[in-house]
């Protein structure tokens, strides 16, 4: 890890909750509504100081952290919460070296999540069909600094996915069932999937066809997380909260070929 | 990844989502209420192929997650769930070859979780003053082959963490206020921080000690997660689910000592 | 109301949150783990004292709400919670003098709240075709002395209720779209409707048959309570929660006849 | 009840969960997004109907529920929700010809609830001390037709309520532990308290006050509610939703003066 800030770094403009962004360490200047910041003082700063805007608004330098930059991603699509993406890969136990397939890339959040998780030298495969998505999910990548990870193809996988013997499988599209049979011959031997279903009816039809192709499902959860104010006196939880992404469906590979 | 249990592997016995055990391929009979299975007829087996015990039960024999291992650790403590671990993971941002400090080590459910995210060369070093608990969590790390990446230290840090410039740190328990101070000491510019409360009281306590030693909190959440059953036409949410574990807050270091 | 306890009158002995019974006033010996009551020394004291078991434990002599004799019934059948009945009555709008059908009776739980909620001049006309249930429910809203207001109709209403244009009409039994035709004819015009569901199946299928019926669905929710412990120091939610019961479904009538 | 529409009367003009409002039956124009209504012309109709504005938008013209009337209140304080005063209605087992006390009046929200809840011959006697909240509550309660059935109060019941032995008194203003004494003063033996309290703090106090002042805490709750989109094939819940009003707590009073 390096101690200071250098030239074409990710930096996390922090000022609160709602207010941070990503920027390009000694690239121009970075306005504020309460003033700029420019970009090249950056340099050389340890990350986590508080710097001034023009204005003397203090924000603070970080390092940008996955979730970080996963949240700054361009979306063409809805994206996973963090709460999601995080008991996902817990219960997958995808872990440093793993070998991962993921339909579809999406905006690649899940996709970078998962390349984390299995660095060094594990590998993702993320499957998808809509070029255009791919190409943001590529750029997005890009900026994690993960994709020499990710193997991205831009090829339907329902008449199968490419890979053999991976330990994990990743499904998030809206007709997931259609995918579950291929992740079955895509994994090792009790290897484990997770499926992201917005609606009831999806989550349903998931588990059916889970059911159907050999796997068994070890949960079907859904996530809820409250944010709390937690000034002195006052604690509480925030007034409003997300009521719902998508059901988390985990199960893994039962018996083998033949 | 080995493809067949070998003598010496931890095996997951898998027969629903309310039974299922760890064992050990290679040793003895393992007894259900349906029968037992003769633990030496798994070795050469591939993982994720359903067993019959004696009375004709299946059985699933898998590999076991990180999770499944420490779902089945000795503990002297309350454990966290995998939704509170695997979210402080994830916001954690911690990733292959960090270094964490944590406090306390407990039953050491947290310390192997990170231990998994640093793999296979970042490093834990975990603080536990009650000695008969550190000697349950070396063993309990023991079973998940991760106490390579894992030094246990029998001080209490209240004094100071004996690292410095360490990427995260986690504190997780009674009186987590104490050990703000000393890891900010402990953590790298910019370094996150976890802190786990059941209590609102502590949540308050540990949020105000975070403001005034240097921290700036990111975030302070619950999780709530819900079991669905998801047999076709007849999907609905379990009838219990846990009420409550911890709040979760995570922050991060801001400036530097002079 | 009257001041002091009478022979005959319910009485709730409470303890503590999971330790309280409904008794009778004047009938022979109440016991509990620590020690009995002799009931008849209940007669004459003002409700919400404190009196002594033989081994001097205190317990409260309340008089019962409705939600704690509903909470005491017979119960052949799943019983509503207060959050969803509270809900229902404050959504659905039930005053006194309304009048209401209802089916199926089940325990006479709802029946019992519907009652209370439109006395002393209103009337309930609950279905049950299920003999036994209805012998149950009627002696348990005999418990609640609203059973004058409630007319008990043991007959299977999908073919239409007897009754026209009442105020609201409520349907909790599995098949609850049989019911919403009918229901629509016994309604007064913009009438209000409460369905109640277990499964999203069920929600699914009841919302779609009120949108073809001529109903205008208002809500379909679900509640979740959160109990608390509020010891000074230790406030925190209970570790754990009823996840589900049913979900509530709100519409109104629209149109008329011809 | 009447059976159609007469000048005066207030109706629930209903597009969707979205846009409804409250008018009056026979005063001019009423202008929405899509075309305005001549109120004049729903004179005569039956409620439930739907009618079309000068563009052509149908919309749903509804005798409204007090909930409705509640919705459209003037507010100069937070107002609560539907779940928690229906859930606290249930829990304080309000009913017909109860006598209840109140602190704050607030908007009345709560008020007219509670009025409703004892007609048509109790009384609710509702206390505050803020001259211009009061006037508007009592503006607010005129709409509801429930105004005869509640004694306004325009001081500060902290030294005393001016009424004795009542069946029920409802807590909701910032400092509620100071009602608790007095509160206990105006109740008959056993009578039932709610106070609602939006931070956990004033939960915390509220509870012991409670505890110290001779009553006897049954439930400290808060209520979640999630609303669902209903559309055949894509069942969900809404991704918004309300995270905390307030917690509600409900006690009972025990033991006597001397």
């Amino acid at each position: 890890m390096t101690d200071t800030f250098r030239e074409g770094d990710p930096v996390l403009l922090y000022q609160d909750p709602r207010r941070h962004w990503i920027a390009k360490v000694g690239e121009g200047r970075f306005h504020t509504h309460r003033g700029y910041l420019d970009l090249k003082n950056l340099v050389g700063l340890e990350p986590g100081n508080l710097v001034k805007t023009s204005l003397g608004q203090l924000i603070a330098a970080f390092k940008p952290r996955l979730s970080d930059l996963v949240d700054s991603f361009d979306r063409p699509t809805q994206i996973l919460y963090p709460k999601d993406i995080g008991y996902a890969l817990y219960r997958l136990g995808i872990k440093s070296g793993d070998s991962v397939v993921e339909v579809g890339t999406g905006s690649g959040a899940l996709t970078a999540s998962i390349a984390q998780s299995i660095a060094p030298d594990g590998r993702v495969y993320t499957y998808e069909s809509r070029r255009e998505f791919l190409r943001t999910a590529r750029k997005n990548l890009q900026k994690t600094g993960l994709s020499r990870l990710v193997t991205f193809r831009d090829v339907d996988p329902s008449d199968g996915f490419l890979e053999r013997r991976v330990d994990a499988a990743v499904i998030d599209l809206g007709d997931p069932w259609k995918m579950v049979g291929p992740a079955w011959e895509a994994l090792v031997g009790g290897g484990v999937i997770a499926g992201f279903t917005p609606t009831v009816n999806q989550l349903e039809k998931l588990a059916e066809s889970m059911r159907k192709n050999g796997f068994l499902i070890l949960e079907a959860v859904e996530l809820l997380v409250r944010d709390f104010k937690t000034e002195a006196g006052k604690v509480r939880p925030e007034s409003r909260m997300i009521g719902h992404t998508a059901y988390v469906t985990i199960a893994r590979k039962v018996g083998s070929k033949e």
